[in-house]
């Protein structure tokens, strides 16, 4: 349960009191500004606060101030919705959150993409790499990761074109060039970065929550047959990069200290400065929806590696981060078929089609297709923290429309 | 010969009005800003302009205003310098190079490199993946590149302050962590974005020139060991994180024409958003100096994919490009010891050692060696145009000294 509000949160809104995710948002009359959700609305920070950092149209110079300025602010917020006193002052910031359309939050910096699932690297190694052990020799001592393109990291209900480019099946000679074949989808949860380190001085698996603001949901959009094709030696490229989505609302770290639970046992043991300190695996649960068919319902609590790992991995080398840097868990999947986080592991590369509700299958996205994520997680009480959604809409490429 | 001017230009100067680079710079009494090299002198832009545009502390504003934008500035400075009329106006602006400090020139978006030398290429596969084909059966077919990380991109000069992390040779059972044992450079050159693009809007090779604004000197700085034992499956990351460092100045391509020639002939085709309209291959030679020692020429004409090639590749699947992008060429060698651009190909994998003039030798770089990169290219009338230096000194792991 929620605390308790003088505004009518719904008691079990996974938008309650106990999570106050933030998110940039616009209105007829308003530009761009950050706002902070709570049951049916959103609260106008900028003008709620009078604080002009609320009103640049991105989170990062709010992010640059580190953890007392955000415990400070929210705790300020939650004050403001526990005490009656204060409805004068803050009612009239509040806007319907129908009446708003969210934006991008924040201004990606770097945007890294891990590959931290052991059950999602193990099925795409059998799938990629068949004959060959499912598991790379390092990805047990190493959080396997690489960069992505922070440019093409866009908000929740960016139309999804398909991307073009070569591929080249086994049987055929020479590559071909056009629209890929095979679109798929990676449902991940995604770290924001919030205090920035300095060049040369790694971050600590200790140091995570002072560098680290919050959580949201990645859509890691993905043309198999593109990244097939190019991928050896330097990694995922164009098979990637036409477009990630994520979702508008920033869920902050203080609102998921109920869903801390510990990471699954690592054998063999971590290097020292990956080592766990306070866990934080997070118990955070996906759903991934193909035009409304629930199709899989990714556990993002049993990722081989923490998002402290992974910072304190990639820092490790004297790379700084920066405000707004992204970086996400790499596609999560389950032990179970139900439980996959993409499209290739769920049909078995094409070969056992997904059923959707109105009957038609699935191996991988067809143009005009929808896909939602969403995700929750425990709060105090017994309240549910609520992630929103990232959704997208398949188009057709360009060459198809010309 | 550089076109006649009023100002002291040396006749074979390389950067004469032929030239005219960009880049940001500071002194004790003028914040960041960005000036053009002409000879021993910075011309303050900012100043000699009264366009703030050029105040800002980075090149990224006026960048993006496109193409005609930079000719006009670059035809005006062209014009103040040949005539005598514009002297009293255009004196006071100039500084000795020798009395500012350079800054990084642009804020880079997104950082891309490619891996378009066919013999670093053909060298490296043999050096990783003894046994095998030296190139990967897509290579002649797709521009191979990888994301790297935008946020350590520094200038010229940056401490190189050895990274740490994991590696294993093949004899080890298990990786260790500690300061990088094979610490090496790639002599690289760059490609500046100015004008973006849109979402979904491959940018073909013909418009390239519409949007890249010119070139600078990398040295993508690599740690081969803890590159081997990471890069399978999803490609180098740590290896290069840490640092990458460029030239201050910024050749615009219009200070390139004399130096375009026809790229190497390509077997088999390229796929058609691959082929070449008018030439871009350019006729750069660097130089690779270790600590004043002259150890390789690495020759950028022969590059098997240009940089016209590259931004198509890297948008023709929707990606777009933001003003300060960067995006390099991958080491550049040629076919003879001599031209090749690392140090893990100079010394073949550190069993055949570099000779410094000093008597000492190199396998891969130590502690307080120095590395300096320059480059020049032909200019019309016989100019030579000059790309300035990317230097970098190299500082003990923090480990040594804690």
């Amino acid at each position: 349960m929620n605390p308790a509000s003088w505004l009518d949160v719904p008691a079990d809104s996974m938008f309650g009191l106990a999570n106050l995710p933030y998110g940039v948002f616009t209105t007829a009359d308003r530009s761009a500004r950050t706002g902070v959700a709570i049951g049916n609305y959103v609260l106008d920070v900028a003008a709620a606060t009078g604080d002009t950092v609320h009103a640049t149209g991105s989170m990062n110079a709010f992010l640059a101030r580190g953890p007392d300025g955000w415990a400070a602010l929210r705790e300020r917020i939650t004050d403001w919705f526990a005490d009656e006193r204060w409805r004068p002052a803050v009612e009239p910031h509040l806007i319907p959150r129908a009446d708003v359309t969210l934006q991008l939050p924040i201004e990606v910096a770097d945007y890294v993409d891990f590959y931290s699932s052991q059950h999602h690297a193990e099925n795409l190694g059998r799938l990629f790499r068949p004959g060959n052990p499912p598991l790379t020799p390092n990805w047990r001592h190493v959080p396997i990761g690489y960069h992505g393109r922070a440019g093409t990291v866009r908000v929740s209900g960016t139309p999804v074109v398909r991307p073009q480019g070569q591929r080249k099946s086994p049987a055929e000679s020479a590559p071909t060039f056009g629209p890929s074949k095979r679109l798929d989808i990676e449902a991940e949860v995604g770290f924001v970065v919030g205090l920035p380190s300095e060049l040369s001085q790694p971050v600590p698996v200790s140091a995570f929550d002072q560098h680290v603001f919050g959580v949201c949901l990645v859509n890691d959009w993905s043309a198999r047959d593109l990244q097939a094709w190019e991928y050896v030696p330097l990694g995922p490229f164009l098979g990637k990069s036409f477009l990630t989505s994520i979702s508008p609302w920033i869920v902050p770290l203080a609102a998921l200290e109920a869903a801390r639970v510990s990471p699954p046992v690592r054998e063999p043991e971590p290097l020292p400065y990956l080592r766990d300190g306070a866990p934080w695996a997070l118990d955070i649960t996906l759903e991934v929806f193909v035009n409304g068919t629930l199709v899989s319902r990714p556990p993002f609590a049993g990722m081989y590696w923490t998002g402290a790992q992974q910072l304190a991995h990639l820092t490790v080398n004297g790379a700084n981060v920066r405000t707004g840097d992204l970086y996400a868990s790499g596609a999560i999947s389950g032990p179970n078929r139900n439980e996959r986080g993409s499209l290739i592991e769920l049909s078995w590369n094409g070969t056992d089609p997904v059923e959707l509700s109105d009957g038609s299958r699935r191996t991988f996205l067809e143009d005009g297709d929808e896909v939602t994520i969403t995700a929750t997680a425990p709060g105090p009480g017994g309240a549910r923290i609520g992630f929103g959604e990232v959704i997208g809409r398949i188009y057709p490429a360009l060459s198809d429309s010309r």
